[in-house]
């Protein structure tokens, strides 16, 4: 449950992208709820006002529980200069600074001051400039965290999907599915699904076409996805399959069949996700020990601060992360 | 350019499935073209309307130009009775005179005595009792027609889905992804679409997510797809990618940026199209001499001869079929 008192955190992202146009049009629009912290730059937040020609009263907090009603609360990181940047270019400084906006949000995560992350996005090529071990968003939150393996959900209203792999080749993807992966993405969606409902309905897709039509197209639902849907089954959780995944989003998603599914590999979840509900999934990553909700964008360089990037998926982001912490959970 | 004298051929699929039930409604509602002619049972299609308490005048051919207006024109392949099946069940009669059907009307196709084939479906396990051997439908009309291999492509108004691999293991769908099979695949769809555009904007998704992510996540666009996008280009192809396979269908479906998208394996097209296309997508078979259009659905035995199964599939296969007869097409 969360706690009135402790604020949402929502980070920046990369300052030459769309991240501060997009926080600033969404504080304007009403979309930042009250109990909201912006882990980033002043200055960047300034200029980037002064640029859409929108004024934005601007609270920069000097402790994470000195929130003020109708301004934007800011954690100035003090990383960055707006004069160091040229909104739409590749830019290291950037990059790096982004890094720090998640690394401070999440280290005030797991201390409590902040009550869950959500994030605008980085720029990977940015980052690495600085960090060159830097490989994703999400890979950094799992390391502050001391997490070794996360499970990344796509969020909507009618389903949520969670991938057993997600940024790896194909042919590792096939390796990753194990029964021991498979277990906790599924037991991790349950989980986090029980927020909302007793008993989350969990579909499970096969990995191969027509869910290997019986052995005929491949035997990894044989040996790996049925023995692990027979285990949780018999621990009461209320999931089945494997289902070919070329018709079982329509099951979820017109039929009302499942609350979530499970997707054995990237592709198999965001094709279809990202056809159905673009700009509308909300990006939930499980298995970290604070909630984290992402939107569900990149940086898009090409249109950036030029005040026409949509604001849906922060406000889907962070109405999800509120609906997590709202909701009693699982325990 | 299709002889208006030269029928189309429609096969009834299996007699157990809903295949009997849709040409009957199909005639009723006016979706049945009159330069048409079954190619299934008599007995079948009697007991058939029987069964739904409808009339349908049928014409049963003594040779394939004697079509007669206002009639259901049957080739009567004299297989089956219906006494000899029920509704729903399984039935390996059934299974084999869905196979003389589509053996027919091929035969008639190459002959030049029908102008196309536009199938209903068989059931693989109801066929395999009779025809240990046969793997699917499209496998079939490969056979017949003395073809080694043909590409499926899933065609709807706003987009045309082509796939490298189809009905393999995911692991066997990665191997099947040589220069050879790509560049094949990219060609048939390129020809066909050019039945209906001049110069068909054809995108090919990656492999991998994100296309790879400029080889950190596999390396088969770099080393197969785009050498191949590469040579088509300069053979002055509209041809463009790899692009990531998450995004690429909303370019194509939404935003008009593409005629074709080739996807690596089955479930990249099949999943995405299925979700947007339900009951819409029509089956062509590329690579063949004949031109063969099918329903984008099973047998579906659990509501077969009750009515209610949707004709809109049959219709959109057989007006693509026309299309493609009536387009000058690609030479």
């Amino acid at each position: 449950m969360s706690d009135p008192c402790i604020p949402l955190a929502v980070t920046m992202g990369d300052a030459s992208g769309v991240g501060p146009e997009i926080l600033l049009r969404a504080f304007i629009g009403g979309a930042l709820p009250t109990d909201c912290v912006i882990f980033g730059d002043l200055s960047i937040l300034k200029a980037g006002a002064e640029c859409l020609g929108i004024e934005v009263p601007i609270n920069c907090l000097a402790s994470l529980d000195d929130i003020k009603e109708n301004q934007l609360n800011l954690w100035d990181c003090g990383c960055l200069q707006a004069s160091d940047l040229t909104p739409g270019v590749l830019n290291a400084a950037a990059g790096d600074a982004a890094h720090q906006y998640v690394t401070q949000a999440t280290q005030a995560a797991l201390r409590g001051e902040v009550s869950a992350v959500v994030t605008l996005p980085m720029n990977k090529e940015a980052t690495q400039r600085s960090h060159p071990t830097f490989t994703g968003h999400t890979e950094l939150l799992a390391q502050i965290c001391e997490v070794d393996d996360v499970v990344m959900m796509l969020a909507t209203d009618e389903v949520a999907v969670s991938h057993v792999s997600t940024h790896v080749s194909l042919k590792e993807a096939i390796e990753r599915l194990t029964a021991k992966r498979l277990s906790r993405t599924i037991e991790l969606t349950d989980n986090a699904l029980r927020h909302f409902t007793a008993e989350p309905r969990i579909g499970v897709c096969g990995l191969n076409p027509h869910a290997g039509e019986s052995g005929m197209f491949g035997t990894e639902e044989h040996d790996v996805i049925e023995p692990v849907i027979d285990e949780l089954k018999s621990r009461k959780m209320s999931v089945s399959g494997p289902y070919p995944a070329d018709t079982v989003f329509r099951q979820a998603i017109e039929l009302d069949r499942f609350d979530a599914l499970i997707c054995m590999y990237h592709d198999q979840g965001h094709a279809p996700m990202k056809l159905f509900a673009f700009d509308r999934a909300v990006n939930v990553t499980l298995g970290l020990p604070i909630i984290r909700t992402s939107v569900d964008h990149g940086t898009a360089f090409d249109i950036a601060w030029q005040g026409i990037a949509r604001i849906d998926s922060l406000r889907h982001a962070i109405q999800y992360a509120e609906k997590m912490l709202s909701s009693p959970g699982p325990n």
